[in-house]
């Protein structure tokens, strides 16, 4: 008998029908065998703020996901040629904790919607700080998805079969990778 | 009599005693003759998300701040080899006004304060930020303070002269780019 | 009578049939009134070293071509998602001149092809040398050609109608901006 | 008995007594028991370009250096923010043999000297390649030396002790990735 594979998504973008959102929620719907896709609610994690004399309930919860998962799947748009604040402070939260536990060596997966350039620059954004934050993404599969072609409906439903299958090879690699890395 | 050079500055780190905005708090009072910086207040400033029914307070407030502003300081700390949140949110808040018309052809200095790199990691995805923003960063000089190495007391004041130097010949940089970019 | 504005077009792709080669040739082509475009020639630039005893003959024209030039024009291929070396290159031999007189404070405009990104990765890579540079890009239109899905032919040259427009657009905006930077 | 790793070192600058050169030679002297280092030679090695008839002899042998590689340490000097054109163009070289297999998969380890940020905006570059190229360079730990304190003799010898213990430090980490990346 295997062990699950707990994985944690986190959207970036805090609309409810956000294309970001509807790739992780077709993600999760679509988990290989052994993997379990939870999805984080940031809405009401506040900004990172040293001065905050005590951590909210929803950042406690947000840490708490984080400490569960043994590999993260980051949903990265792209505003204005770089990262989403709202997932760049989920992982500052993250980062704050002693000796970088709940981040340090877990393996990541990349994926995002956006315009033309499938929030490609947002993505190479979001690789360097991985970087310091000690978590490894996969090189291979990147996913891009242009969020204005068609590949979603009106609701953020991811409908291109295309990009689903590309996310559902990108599950399997991280699957790998998270083995490879954590054996 | 010229017209005074209204510039806005914005901060990324929300701590009060933040050593980036002990930078912009000693640009504020050493501003050049004809220079009036104004300091952002970001606290309220929540996340953008565009399922919100109407602008906050706080965001009103702001946009208003960039309306009157010919030019921009950014504040830049270093979270995790980017961008702190808080700025890059203030930043999107803007972007979504009519024809980008709260940002298009702003002159923009960069300063800030961070560990050994003095914050460089950050201030280069700025950059790539402000050319989808049509910003127009100042190329020269940079301003990195190293914030562990004394240069500034325990409340956040700048008291490093050479980054004092430093700022006070950004600033002059900053009038002349931006009286070349809008005569 | 107004002055010729000289620009000088440097491609990073050593191909002969390089389709950057083919948007720079269509931009020589195609240049407004009043602007002349003189194409750099690479082949023979070699790597910069310091323990050259002497600047080679293809250096020497190079820099030549760059004291001649009032603005440049970037072909900036992507490799590996990156900058092609020979582009690098030919900046790097530039910048080694004194006080970086050949390009501090002159009017750039980039323009690439390549696989779906159109070179945008290597494209922000470039931005960033230019920084260091004291060069002043362009932030709008940027150009992005996809390099296979028939916007050239088997020459190499630019057939596709809607990228020679943005091309046309990118130079007028180049005209206008040497201007504003250099009245 | 275990197997040797062996290790192939690429120095981005062609300088002889090049500070990146130095740290490599350093590496290639206290190699950790059970790594063996070797350093190619880029003297001869042309641009990459596609109308090359034939492949030139240093590139053959600077192939087959990193066929017999089991990992890689790149020298990753800085020239005006960015890469050196050598070291890319060594990449570049490799990265078009069939399947990639000269890199796939390959454990990667970053060092360098440059000026005040021990050539880290070049670096991030070269991490941006890696994706692309599927080489798994190191998180940790990072390596930059100033080039210009004191850390190098007149011969480009490393002689800086913490950074020697660095470059230690990151050796035994590469041996460590490799063997978990490929056991």
């Amino acid at each position: 008998m295997t062990k699950t594979l707990n994985v944690l998504a986190i959207c970036g973008s805090l609309r409810a029908k956000s294309t970001n959102r509807g790739m992780l929620l077709w993600a999760q719907a679509h988990a290989p065998k052994g993997m379990k896709i939870h999805l984080a609610d940031l809405l009401d994690v506040p900004f990172y703020n040293a001065d905050l004399a005590e951590k909210p309930a929803a950042v406690s919860r947000l840490l708490n996901d984080f400490a569960q998962a043994d590999a993260l799947i980051l949903g990265c748009p792209e505003y204005n040629y770089s990262l989403a604040p709202a997932l760049k402070n989920a992982l500052d939260w993250a980062s704050r904790e002693p000796d970088n536990y709940l981040l340090r060596g877990k393996a990541v997966a990349i994926m995002g919607a956006a315009g033309g350039m499938g929030s490609s620059r947002a993505q190479y954004h979001l690789r360097q700080v991985c970087v310091y934050l000690d978590l490894h993404p996969l090189n291979k599969p990147e996913v891009f998805a242009n969020a204005f072609s068609g590949a979603f409906d009106n609701e953020g439903h991811l409908i291109d079969s295309k990009i689903q299958e590309n996310i559902k090879q990108q599950l399997l690699a991280l699957a790998a990778w998270q083995q490879k890395l954590q054996p």
